[in-house]
């Protein structure tokens, strides 16, 4: 064990797109665990789209304080514990922030033996989660439903994807290049896949979901989220997922023109956050575990190495050069 | 018993503004009913925004033909009938279309005697139903919720405060004048009101509903939606009931720009239209008839005599001349 803590922190708030300037890095001393706490070794981080507002502003946490490390999703071992229901040893995820030793009080799950980093934190992590339970919950996706999916290719998208299959939806996805696109139809099973760098998007919807969508699972925003509106099917649901076009807008760019449409079509369009759902992680993990375990279902990880690339994973996710979950290992 | 019918039908369908144009008028052969139908003399029309709607593109029901007489919900007596279930004498209200005469085969309620016209056309109409499902069902107000109304002196939205306090929220509710405000603090007894024309609408919303808004019930779009899911609670509901500020415009006006808050705040905007409850009318009617007979609720009508005013009473929908439901005697 180190007898410092690296450690990569928030120096300014961003404005637009992220930049270096954003964070500082530092080396503190290694936390010690009071009463009730423990120390994680962190070896992993899960690189989320939420980081990047939880830098900005107040969402449904508070922002990130000015000289605190980055808030995230990560993965370690347990080498100290005063908490018996966290054992030196055990693999713990949750909220440890970019830094190599987190102290913690609780609210971390255990990860299974057998179940790898790269598992733990995309397809049973917070990913796998969201697409769950954004798309049976708040969707209420059934068989027989059009379900259409912004950043397809993404991690979240993709397992939307593939779930919605396996409940017997025909399933639609859009993305940034001929190549995610072919990835989708060709090795995801999903029926059709647009790219709406160069088609006409609101077009390609039609064409593609001829009866309309049952469910927009939207991990986008801006003029994408327009377009499935206009295509919407008598009850149509939008799971709001991310805005990710938006995230790094300065100014808020004006929303969709078209929400009359709800009126007309009955439609619901519903926001949500994962974490609400913690409690009921374990039934999707179990789903989720049979449907990998059975072949059903597959998952892409991007790896990057080295805590200090931290900002440069977190600027893969904007640019929309990942496929697949974004994750750090060091 | 006229030997002609006298009617209002659709010349042109409406760009912008609703005007004369729009409007032709004729003198039918009074029609005959057929195996099963009836014949009703209409003596009242309900005037509602949804008539906007219904001239000019395919909504939740197809566009009015050139040329047929302009779709509205209306009463009368029916003075023939081929039809046990609608016998001679009885008051119907239903689609009656803006005419002296219609054959219709069933689709239409038969108004209680002691109902007033006055009576089954608001409260015991669309308005009353409008507001009771859309503030229960689709908004699920609860006690304690702080309900925010828009367009709330008007015929619908006047009716939602009022059963909302009745339910125990605390209402707050938006008008364009401050006589309209006065009405709904002073007679209706809601908590404030906002005057959304010489005000800062969001600002005024923060001061007026500092817990946030639990159910925003929406009769107007455009800015003053914005501003509201600006203010929405944690799992707030916004019920889109209508966007009369957006009927007339003829190009799409920009939606609002933060639905970004629908996700931190786990919210949910959902659409509905009254006529999906109409096998429910009975369950509604029963709480109002009650409320009303206690003296808890109350009602304004804003007549226009003379089937040939309809067209200028619709018209007073959208300057926001009336005060009460909008109705047409003839």
């Amino acid at each position: 064990m180190n007898t410092l803590n690296h450690r990569i922190t928030l120096a300014e708030r961003p404005v637009g797109e992220i930049t270096e300037d954003c964070f500082a890095r530092d080396d503190a001393e290694v936390p010690s665990p009071g009463p009730g706490e423990f120390l994680v070794e962190v070896t992993w981080l899960s690189i989320d789209p939420t980081i990047r507002g939880w830098m900005a502003y107040d969402t449904y946490l508070p922002a990130i304080k000015i000289g605190a490390p980055i808030r995230s999703a990560g993965l370690g071992t347990i080498i100290e514990s005063n908490n018996d229901a966290y054992p030196v040893g055990a693999t713990v995820f949750g909220l440890t922030g970019w830094q190599e030793y987190a102290v913690l009080g609780g609210g971390m799950q255990i990860v299974p033996e057998g179940v790898s980093p790269e598992a733990a934190l995309s397809i049973f992590g917070v990913t796998g989660l969201t697409a769950y339970f954004g798309l049976l919950d708040i969707g209420d996706a059934e068989a027989g439903d059009t379900v259409l999916i912004s950043g397809a290719a993404g991690a979240t998208g993709s397992t939307v994807g593939q779930i919605a299959k396996i409940k017997g939806c025909r399933v639609v996805g859009l993305a940034g290049s001929s190549e995610k696109c072919a990835w989708l139809t060709d090795d995801l099973g999903f029926d059709a896949a647009i790219n709406y760098k160069t088609e006409n998007v609101k077009h390609a919807i039609r064409e593609t979901c001829p009866d309309g969508v049952d469910v927009f699972f939207d991990n986008v925003g801006g003029d994408i989220l327009q377009a499935a509106i206009s295509n919407l099917a008598l009850r149509g649901r939008v799971v709001l997922c991310g805005a990710i076009a938006q995230y790094n807008d300065d100014a808020s760019r004006p929303g969709p023109n078209n929400l009359q449409m709800l009126i007309t079509h009955r439609g619901r369009m519903e926001g949500f956050v994962v974490l609400d759902y913690m409690d009921r992680a374990g039934e999707a993990i179990a789903d989720l575990g049979r449907w990998v375990s059975e072949g059903k279902m597959t998952y892409r990880t991007d790896v990057v190495d080295g805590l200090d690339n931290a900002p440069e994973a977190l600027d893969r996710l904007f640019t929309g050069a990942n496929m697949g979950k974004v994750m750090v290992r060091f």
